[in-house]
């Protein structure tokens, strides 16, 4: 455990678990009549909670978002962006984090005791949507008494449903960041997950998802998966830079053993991975991004699919990002444009790929800043009669 | 069986076996003492040995280049470029197919039987380099008492052939057509070649590479590995062309059944070379990739391993080719322009990635035609007296 915490950490945080008992219809036909939401937050919510802001986590994130747990050395996922005095300012606003529905960090999802049979939900747990997300997320801002979010944030996965909150609920949001996202998926990204997905369930240890029964996880297929997922996340260029063709030995050795540095790399990200994270939860993430056409209800036409939103829009995207490239996020703009609304985008040179988004690049978190100082001046003064009325 | 083969066919074709008991040292310091080379070749080689062509295949490639085996409906490989009349005319060149040594398709390698232990190979086949298989072609020149190729020609890995050819003979070819390749892997087509070989290797039905003896093969680790490399093998654009978000089901069906066209295909494509292709021979083509880079023992500058290139090059890229880009080409042709070499280049629209070498596009082929008038123009008149003095 660190000693002393950064000056401009959130410090030491701990996870609360929500019980919901509302019944939830999913867009699968299923309802999940209770369920646990796994979420963090930092900061203060103001007495006429208007300073919130929600963080939507991407396919293997969770509600960890910044701060330590007791005896981490390592902070959440986002810390870079959120803490005093950072681009997401806890002195100023609330935030919070959620682990989805299907995740696999203390939410409902297949690894948790499914309370009607007493055994893990395993791959009975029910496929989740974008929107499934996203209803379930408004009930998280009721229990909170949160009408209206300063702001919904999220990268990738995060930014579809930073996007889907300002379509299902355009009262309940002010502003919308969508960072390196893309309306839909491309053909070529649902193949890479079908790839993930293959790997995973024709995994021996994966026992048609009902591996917990047999003390057992898909290791090798969760390894894969994320081997192909990290490549897609990187960029060649950024690989070129931190890699090369740098090699172990420096030199050929002919076998089949880890031999250039990306090799050894990959390995180690995929077998952390595989340890860690829930096979199941992969599968349903990865099903989630495949389906996320938030278009296919407005007879395809993403203009007409915003044409009611009320939130403004903040779009990045990152120019080496190929899984959600720059056109993508264009392809939001022009809808947004299309429409009417107000909308901001950047497109932040970077050579980290997909991943720039998690990482503190200055010209990123300048924008970031500066965006993020316009959702501050927009949290309504707080209403005094009301305030004297407690 | 096709009842009538085309009439720009070469027909009906067989394969021949040619054995060799000159020991071949190999790059990785061991030697084959003797091994077989299994070749198709059409055409008439002529009385000078002058009009011979030389195809190298890539990856998966093999000897069956051109026309029909008996009761075959499909041709081989690249029969749209060979053929009389067509761009590799067969009526003027004597054109030579040959299954790289460790390939699967009855020259020496891991599926074939070694004769020292009258069991197959395995993994104990050694590595093979891009230069040990030229070398190998070499003797097959031999055999055939062809001094000078008319051209090496390759695209992909075959590409690389072809350039090595020029480097290690620069005397044994007048022209290099160099299709869809680069002048070594970049870390990124390292790395989806280490998630194809761990998918492999690490599927249970590998046995350490010993399947053949337990009576298995590695499906579900070639068929990932085949999924992955599809993926490469085509472009985002083609890909969203040819499948876009289609359902199968025509709406989402919340299972982890194929849903989307793009899903079915890539597990036909895997399912289908999971039990044609050996995994051992997998792991070694992408090896010799990934050890191809002819600069290295040249300082790592390409222009000087040219420097004593004699052929004329032609070198083909195609737009959408994101596993060898068009930039990968120019990296070759910038070399060969700075070591003073007579070099063409031609970058050519297509949508089909970097399969578009293997597709008879109008552009592509007017284009190749052109060159081969080039080569045929090159073939020395016959030497009449040597003919004589047969």
């Amino acid at each position: 455990m660190l000693k002393k915490f950064p000056d401009d950490s959130v410090g030491l945080v701990e996870s609360q678990a929500i019980e919901f008992n509302d019944p939830l219809e999913l867009a699968c036909g299923r309802t999940l009549n209770q369920y646990t939401l796994m979420i963090e937050t930092y900061g203060e919510l103001n007495a006429d909670k208007t300073n919130a802001i929600l963080i939507c986590h991407a396919l293997s994130g969770h509600h960890h978002v910044a701060g330590y747990h007791q005896g981490d050395t390592k902070p959440g996922w986002w810390d870079s962006a959120i803490g005093p005095g950072k681009a997401i300012d806890t002195n100023k606003f609330f935030v919070v984090g959620v682990n989805n529905l299907g995740g696999c960090h203390g939410s409902s999802g297949p690894n948790q005791i499914d309370p009607q049979t007493g055994k893990p939900y395993g791959p009975d747990f029910p496929l989740m949507t974008v929107k499934d997300w996203v209803v379930s997320q408004a009930r998280l801002a009721d229990h909170f008494g949160i009408w209206q979010w300063a702001a919904v944030i999220g990268g990738s996965l995060g930014g579809m449903q930073a996007l889907q909150w300002a379509i299902t609920y355009p009262d309940r949001l002010r502003h919308c960041m969508v960072i390196a996202a893309a309306p839909k998926l491309s053909a070529q990204n649902i193949a890479f997950n079908e790839v993930a997905r293959q790997a995973i369930s024709k995994d021996p240890q994966f026992y048609n998802g009902r591996y917990y029964d047999h003390d057992e996880v898909p290791k090798t297929g969760l390894m894969l998966a994320r081997m192909v997922g990290h490549i897609t996340y990187l960029s060649d260029d950024g690989m070129r830079e931190k890699f090369g063709r740098e090699m172990s030995a420096g030199k050929l050795m002919f076998d089949f053993n880890p031999q250039f540095e990306v090799e050894s790399y990959l390995q180690y990200q995929g077998e952390r991975f595989s340890t860690s994270f829930d096979a199941n939860t992969y599968l349903l993430m990865t099903k989630a991004l495949d389906y996320f056409d938030p278009a296919s209800e407005f007879n395809h036409d993403l203009s007409q699919a915003l044409k009611h939103v009320t939130a403004k829009f903040m779009l990045i995207a990152f120019t080496t990002d190929w899984r959600f490239s720059p056109e993508r996020s264009r392809e939001i703009l022009d809808a947004l444009m299309d429409a009417g609304k107000d909308v901001s985008y950047t497109e932040i040179d970077s050579p980290q790929g997909h991943d720039a988004f998690l990482i503190p690049i200055p010209r990123y978190m300048e924008i970031f800043n500066a965006y993020m100082g316009r959702i501050a001046a927009d949290i309504p003064a707080l209403a005094k009669e009301n305030t004297h009325a407690r």
